[in-house]
């Protein structure tokens, strides 16, 4: 193994831990994404915290983790038809929920054998997939539909504030918070009254969990990415270097004097090509010193990236300090996925 | 299986053909570079062309296919010295041939017990790694020292004019070779002036090797994208829309039709986040219809990418045209990434 995920498991602990105890204190139903790390240690760790309820992105990562144990998951992400006999046949094992979007989705569960969960998702502001959380009516038809039907249990309603990774800083992502709510629980409001109960509110994303402390009028939440954070959380403004749990360890295998660049294995397949501007423009992620307690971030980023090279722009220090055959760690990106490509190789220390 | 990456075996083994009848009438050693595919069944396709020897990316793309039986292999990426023992190991199975680029890389050599074939990488222009072409005594010094060690044979010198990407159109890709061909003979007439010997160059790059039909000079072809080619390479104009043999194909989950948008399930851990810039802004893929002989390239294209989530922004006839729950063909931006995303979910028809 050339290059690694590396995971330091300590760290990664204290968050699960924090996230944890925060959705406690709040009474809230912790269903943690597991998306970021697609690793059965890693969902160990939840477990430690009694923590087994999950989310997944996909029904192959639902049957993965189900084969491991977890008998409690939520396919965040539209159904697609095509995979309804699949689903039947795990909820037959597990109790599984899924998400629904349209009408098309709910006329195609009548097949359904076996009983499954369904939420339905609620566009509060990020305008990627949902229903407009001011379609009122055309949540309750859902509703009704769901209710006649009686393998469908109805779960409540699923938003991802997804938004919130356009915001930077504590104030700019609570507002996304306090936004995306309010416009969610008005629509429960608005359909308590005509329902006459009130509904299952669940959200997700890290960078509102992470800064928001109070989750008045909301049910449960699913972040993710918390379990690393990366690069992009720490732009905008979700955890501070000392919260960072997975760095991409890679091999220098030359040094470019001319241009001050490290030349490491580590390239698209193994970083994804996920770009920011974090002060260096065009960063493809950021060079660490993990060898202390205190981690130090470095000026030194990853300034390109093709399938397995990756160029490291360098400042004078680390250009000084890195020799060929040095092993160097760079906080990705996108931790989720990175920790994808890089499945193979994740090493937990 | 949700989605999956379809390789059309007609139109690869037709590029193959292609690429090695070219070989054959220039005399040339036709390696292809397997990091693009990673796929036994596609490199049985290489066999059926009588092509056996193969280029790799890494270590363990070696590994993986020398398991396999392919047993001439270059490791076209800069020595990784931390993997030298395994390295050992290797060519004691095979005929393996690795990459230096510096002097560090040959005194950690000296180690081997098992003979190991050498090329120096050379930079006529891409400047991301190797030897700049000017520099004939760095070169010949190398060059010298791998002479010296007994269980190194020098194979010659390699280049990757990967800068053929930057060019757009015929023209400017037979610029971009003529320019880092005549380099690289001049390196090797100065070089055989002072050694005596006439050195082997082996170049690699899909767009020029697509487009150029004389390689004089040249000892060596090592292109890996034409396989499959893909968006870029139709930008770039190394190949057309009958030469494409991969596209993804994803289930439509949700319709927007107020943004005229079709949600699929394909993300960045399906596609990568390669972006390009053809006609529309900011694409991470080409719808295609495939039912027919002749493809039809759509305008509809990938406009945003999350980590299983696609967005397509559509012309008016595709979304109409598209229903939820229908597979959409896209062609995606870097077949290499793409593929090796799709590693477990390839279809080969």
């Amino acid at each position: 193994m050339s290059n690694s995920f590396v995971v330091f498991k300590k760290r990664a602990q204290k968050n699960i831990n924090t996230m944890a105890q925060k959705a406690k204190a709040n009474n809230l139903v912790f269903r943690p994404h597991f998306k970021t790390h697609q690793n059965i240690e890693i969902g160990k760790l939840f477990l430690k915290e009694g923590v087994s309820f999950i989310t997944v992105s996909s029904l192959n990562m639902a049957k993965f983790f189900s084969d491991y144990g977890w008998d409690d998951i939520t396919i965040a992400f539209p159904l697609d038809i095509g995979e309804i006999n699949e689903i039947d046949q795990l909820a037959k094992k597990i109790n599984l929920q899924i998400l629904i979007t349209n009408k098309t989705h709910l006329e195609h569960l009548s097949s359904l054998k076996n009983r499954v969960g369904v939420m339905i998702e609620i566009d509060t502001g990020y305008h990627r997939t949902g229903i407009d959380f001011k379609k009122m009516e055309e949540v309750k038809s859902l509703i009704t539909d769901i209710y006649a039907q009686p393998n469908l249990f109805f779960m409540g309603l699923l938003s991802h504030y997804g938004n919130s990774y356009q915001s930077r800083g504590k104030e700019q992502i609570e507002g996304t918070y306090n936004r995306s709510t309010h416009r969610l629980i008005e629509l429960q409001k608005r359909l308590a009254k005509e329902l006459g109960s009130v509904i299952f509110l669940s959200i997700g994303d890290t960078p509102t969990t992470s800064v928001v402390t109070k989750f008045d009028g909301i049910d449960e939440i699913r972040p993710g990415n918390f379990v690393y954070y990366d690069l992009m959380q720490l732009q905008i403004g979700s955890c501070d270097i000392s919260q960072i749990a997975a760095v991409v360890r890679c091999p220098v295998v030359d040094k470019n004097p001319k241009e001050k660049q490290l030349i490491i294995h580590g390239g698209a397949v193994h970083f994804s090509k996920e770009i920011i501007d974090i002060e260096s423009p065009k960063s493809y992620g950021r060079v660490v010193d993990t060898s202390t307690k205190n981690w130090i971030l470095s000026d030194s980023f990853v300034s390109s990236l093709s399938q397995e090279h990756g160029i490291v722009q360098c400042t004078d220090i680390d250009f000084e300090k890195y020799k060929i055959g040095d092993l160097i760690d760079i906080i990705p990106v996108h931790s989720c996925l990175t920790a994808n490509l890089m499945k193979e190789n994740t090493v937990i220390i």
